[in-house]
């Protein structure tokens, strides 16, 4: 008898019959004699409903009742689906946030999870019955609820499972796995068995959508199984596990993309001590993350600096960067919103040379002029025109071989 | 400085745009130095959507989840009202029944208050916040969400006004205040300028909806005065206080009536002791509540009983009944659903005779015939045919004098 947290995305609790679904299967389960702990996602839509009437209130919600608001999306699932799992003849009770609790900091809207008691949760299960569980919300100390940011659902799932000690935690969406590369741009994409946390987390930040990063990270830490499968279907999915020797043999794991970058190029600035500091800390201080940054060295004591940030982020970023490149005496400041991002994952780039000048010569090849370079023991990511990207992923995919029946199984 | 609470029914905060002006209307009461500590329903038509939901997942929705889902409703509205008033530039705090704590006994669906802790509310006060209170939720003991039944933010508003010893709870609905009678029937009722506890309690009990019976109650218990009045108005609305001597010039304070029963008379039933408990028990087990009860001798030992249940029972109660009447041996059971219940109320009833046969004589005289009587100290409701309603509702209004300006003042 197994111990499964399973949590189920917006889709799949998207409305009453789809609710009704789902605790079918998680009884179906239950009933092969496993104990079954669920975890849900509000309705597909509910959140982003709930934004646009906060939006309404104040153009910058209050942060603390923002929290209040959207975290009614999940109580409402967790209440209809309890329903669901009773009106079927089995036992459900529903655990809100702060009832467990799932004590968190006090960063609202992005709240980080701290501690999980287990002693309801195992009292629920020791009565037979299925523990159902909001996910992305928890409480602080204060007794304020607090949210995990998008996704946030994954990262409890998680938690919950760790907490737990659960033999396995079910992550289930509307995609039946994690694929070697995006199937709607390049048909010849294959789903994963298998891949390490590493892999996982990599692909996560390059622009694969399928799992939250912290989640991720909190599974790597904790060395908790993730099986990535759908809901709609009752065939595996993907495991995301510790890395084992078998995944060193392959070179590349899949090929991602993101079009959410934009590039700010600061030309002729004086290349001098305390200049890279006088950049980015204004840009730091608006909150907005800067992703990969390239200087490169020219005339005398000027040099270019380029660096990439969130394409929601650059009108604000140009606006700072302005104002800082008058001050330190820099030339120009141009900024480009049609890049793109194209990374290979896998950890047996470690063990492999020549992987990334085999990338570059394959975009070389299909006339693709890279833009950027950045790249980290598992992963090269390289930013090229935004036109490009199909016939990038394409290309990398076919020139790894991803597109190989059972190459990923080395 | 006065420590007012004040309560926002569903249609005052029916969408975004109300939501504002009743925090501008807030804004404008604290900026005249008032404390006001600010108890919201959830939108209009907010619990109806729950309930739906939940009857799609359970044809008999367990009651501990049906209150995890309601109590959303009031949740969402307490964070846009808090974002709505720190847009407006004033301070505000959102408190969830489970924060405060709003102490219930567990019976979900419908749980009293036992305990409101003020601690919290104090500090917000301290800090110039304006308090926003979820109505209508609470928590138990063990830590679950309870809600208070149909109207409960009513009775939050003053069990909250009661725990902070607030000088006056007002209560804002759609209507500007309680009136002699339903103006949609009679043109000529007026405004009630003020009213006692015990007969606001009476008009809520006769049919009267204005405000809830079990908020009436809990403020006559602890003396707290209401201020029923409109959110779309500025004019002042009716007072609900402990009854005063000018009261008692007033015969009758308000006419009411209800189409909500209906009628089972039972004939020929064996007149035997321990006959009415036989065929009122099984009734009140099936949580049926019975209200007039009538008993009339004929012809030697056999007796008609007649009394009547609200009218969405009738089906079920006469089932009950024709079951009981087989085995003590009645003849026949007949059920009606075409009656209505008029009632006239007033405290000065207690003082003067005569009120009683004074109402039977204007029927009388407009050919409405009397199906039951029932009174108490300061009402008397007749059973009438349903179709003479208005007619009943007018000719009394009129004869007691509720049409002229300045009685109800004595």
């Amino acid at each position: 008898m197994a111990l499964v947290v399973q949590k189920y995305g917006g889709t799949s609790v998207a409305n009453t019959n789809r609710i009704k679904r789902v605790a079918k299967r998680v009884i179906e389960r239950k009933k092969q004699g496993d104990d079954i702990v669920v975890v849900l996602s509000a309705m597909a839509g509910q959140t982003n409903y709930l934004i646009d009437l906060a939006l309404e209130m104040q153009p910058q919600p209050d942060k603390r009742e923002m929290d209040v608001l959207l975290s009614t999306g999940e109580q409402v699932t967790i209440a209809l689906f309890s329903m669901a799992v009773k009106n079927l003849g089995f036992d459900a009770e529903s655990f809100l946030g702060f009832q467990i609790p799932i004590e968190t900091d006090t960063a609202h809207t992005k709240a980080r999870i701290k501690n999980i008691p287990t002693d309801k949760l195992k009292r629920a299960l020791k009565q037979g019955k299925i523990p159902v569980v909001a996910g992305f919300q928890g409480i602080d100390a204060s007794g304020s609820i607090t949210t995990l940011g998008r996704g946030g659902s994954d990262t409890t799932a998680v938690a919950v499972a760790v907490a737990l000690n659960a033999d396995v935690c079910e992550i289930y969406t509307d995609v039946d796995g994690v694929y070697t590369t995006d199937p709607n741009i390049c048909p010849s994409a294959r789903k994963i068995e298998k891949i390490s946390y590493e892999e996982m987390l990599e692909m996560a930040s390059l622009g694969a959508k399928v799992l939250e990063i912290r989640s991720v990270e909190f599974a790597m830490r904790y060395n908790m199984p993730l099986h990535v499968r759908s809901s709609f279907t009752n065939s595996p999915g993907t495991l995301v596990v510790k890395e084992d020797k078998s995944m060193e043999d392959v070179l590349v794991s899949a090929v991602t993309y993101s079009r959410d970058e934009a590039r700010i190029t600061v030309k002729k600035v004086p290349d001098k001590p305390g200049i890279a500091a006088a950049l980015f800390s204004p840009i730091s201080e608006a909150n907005i993350v800067v992703d990969m940054i390239i200087q490169n060295t020219r005339e005398g004591n000027l040099t270019d600096m380029t660096f990439t940030v969130p394409k929601n982020d650059l009108e604000q970023a140009l606006e700072i960067v302005k104002k800082t490149a008058e001050k330190i005496g820099a030339e120009a400041v141009v900024g480009d919103k049609n890049i793109a991002k194209v990374s290979i994952v896998g950890v047996g780039m470690r063990n492999h040379a020549g992987v990334a000048s085999k990338m570059f010569d394959i975009l070389a090849r299909h006339g693709i002029n890279i833009l950027m370079i950045s790249t980290s023991e598992i992963k090269v990511s390289c930013v090229i025109d935004e036109k490009f990207t199909e016939l990038a992923v394409r290309a990398l995919h076919e020139g790894f071989g991803l597109d190989k029946e059972g190459f990923s199984e080395g």
